[in-house]
């Protein structure tokens, strides 16, 4: 199935110069590739800079581009028959594997026309097929999912890894969260010297499990390679403070908190809107205070935060909620962009190297043990 | 230092049949023995039927219950020179021990005088101890802490557990941890037939840590000797969901949701706050709305939900909140209260001798590891 080019002239291909190139799974999110394709032509009229490669059936993506002035020229399509639904588990992922507008989507960052690749679909599958195709970080362990939480912080959000990249992680995996993490918090935040802390169910530094006590050591041991401040151990209460911008965690305790955080905020919305429409003065109240209550929803809008960013791979991967709506993809694809722009893959790079190093260093000195 | 019986006549001693007895240790909260004494009084001035003993140093205790009427005659003070601090670490608190506020409130249920004891003090400190004093249940092998959390249910809460007792739990921990999870919900929360989920970061089968699998199949095995339902795997957004009751962790991963999900509605709360303040015309709306506003507080209000109670110890034992004012110190006495009442402590124990023989037969049989 080929597209008539009478209908689809073929878009111009991005070029070197062009811009910055986003490569863009347009499948495999719960509501479709025209919920897809209306977040990138949100960031394209915002954005002259960027253009996309974007991934799936050919003739359906011409159709939903052609009807977008913003995308206009700015889009290479490529065709891809499967796609990766929310079901499939990653081993059959992997056996399907490059039909799939996932793997396509991949295959141009891990080519190099694309700095960095935005999808909406499945996790697990994506983090499987993106450590096949891009590859491990020399140095990295295990990658990570790092997800971004609205603060009290000036920059309105904090970082917080592993969200869910993997279940298991020792003291030295939680020290490369910590040296990847103060690399994504200065080129995608701005922070110069970005503060980690290391979530534990207490403070004190012999409360929790021994691979937290060491990491608490590693990372201790770190801040000068890693130009960062550490803050130690942090609790549960703290992923919106202001005393830490990066958290410091396993992939089953981030993932838990991340989703008891946006169940959280979930309830406390509903219960607000039955107190507001519980009386015919309260309806009134909630009239007047409209605007600000649309700032609060605003500032707690998940769709703000949206973009999983794996990190420890070889390319910049983000993957975006799979229910979000064009303002969700569009908030996925302004951070791949911002990532891609700030040449942040090769400066995570250089970080996780040093540190590997430096963690060496320490170990043959005897002090991470200590 | 004895009280001048001139100024401090002894109270008259609970006898049985006065009602239900809870031992309460006045010390050890952040905000002293006076807040502990004006929950005593609230609860007092609602329950006819309750009676207290209460720990601490005499004449400060007879002074703070002599000025509330509602507490004339229901007292029995119990000298005690000693507090255990929130700095105090567990192991020099086994060691000054037995001279605390802390240690006499739960001497009084030791010795059968007191059904249950209610403390704000140190949350380690009160584990240790009450592993101490009170000793485990037979058949237990890791006491909890279960919490309740606000939700969606027509109850108004769920629980969880364990909430910090142990960082540890294997998969025989956690179906303890179903059982008396539903035993706590059927006798506190009047729930004939619980609900129960275990916590992973996903809802599918093969996902999560080993101990989880196994111990989705142990609570899914114990479901008629439990009197339960067993929903499976929940995750961090169905803490307050509808389609549980009950939600069964381990001690690490339980007191991380717990804070976040504190630190979240908190965060919400402040927004919520700024948001109201921002203009006239917003402060005006939320004059208006004050009375919803109030009712919204007052559903997610900490004080309300205020009370962790320890399962798996020959004893009932609630923790309140170390900042609890006299607000949240009376609704952790009534809970201990209501399930004083209710006969929890024997029930309990039956059930987990139950569970107990029934985990072991389902293990003969090989069923436990298929």
């Amino acid at each position: 199935m080929t597209a008539d080019p009478a209908i689809n002239p073929a878009p111009r291909a991005p070029k070197p110069g062009d811009g910055v190139v986003i490569s863009v799974d347009a499948m495999g999110g719960d509501r479709g590739p025209s919920v897809v394709v209306a977040g990138m032509a949100e960031s394209a009229a915002r954005n002259p800079e960027i253009r996309f490669i974007v991934h799936g059936p050919q003739d359906e993506l011409s159709r939903l581009i052609g009807r977008r002035k913003a995308l206009a020229g700015r889009c290479d399509i490529r065709h891809a028959d499967d796609v990766v639904t929310m079901e499939d588990k990653p081993s059959q992922v992997l056996r399907k594997g490059s039909g799939t507008s996932m793997w396509s989507a991949l295959e141009s960052v891990r080519g190099g026309e694309a700095t960095a690749a935005v999808s909406c679909g499945n996790t697990g599958a994506l983090m499987a097929m993106s450590m096949l195709r891009l590859r491990k970080l020399p140095g990295v362990n295990r990658p990570a999912i790092a997800c971004l939480w609205p603060s009290m912080n000036p920059q309105g959000f904090n970082i917080m890894l592993d969200v869910g990249a993997d279940i298991r992680a020792d003291a030295h995996d939680l020290l490369q969260y910590a040296l990847m993490g103060a690399s994504y918090a200065r080129n995608g935040m701005g922070l110069e010297r970005p503060r980690i802390g290391l979530l534990n169910v207490g403070t004190e530094e012999h409360k929790g499990r021994a691979e937290l006590k060491q990491a608490n050591e590693l990372i201790a041991a770190a801040t000068e390679s890693g130009q960062f401040d550490y803050v130690g151990f942090v609790e549960g209460g703290d992923l919106p403070s202001s005393r830490v911008d990066v958290i410091v965690t396993d992939g089953f305790t981030g993932n838990i908190a991340l989703k008891t955080g946006e169940g959280t905020a979930k309830l406390v919305g509903t219960f607000l809107k039955d107190a507001f429409a519980n009386s015919i003065m309260s309806k009134f109240a909630a009239l007047l205070a409209m605007t600000s209550l649309k700032r609060l929803q605003k500032r707690i809008d998940p769709r703000r935060v949206n973009g999983g960013i794996f990190l420890g791979l070889n390319g910049t991967v983000v993957k975006s909620h799979g229910s979000a709506d064009a303002t969700g993809v569009s908030a996925a694809i302004k951070l791949a962009f911002t990532l891609a722009k700030s040449g942040f893959q090769d400066r995570l790079a250089a970080r996780v190297a040093q540190g590997a190093a430096a963690s060496f260093e320490t170990g043959e000195s005897g002090g991470v043990a200590s």
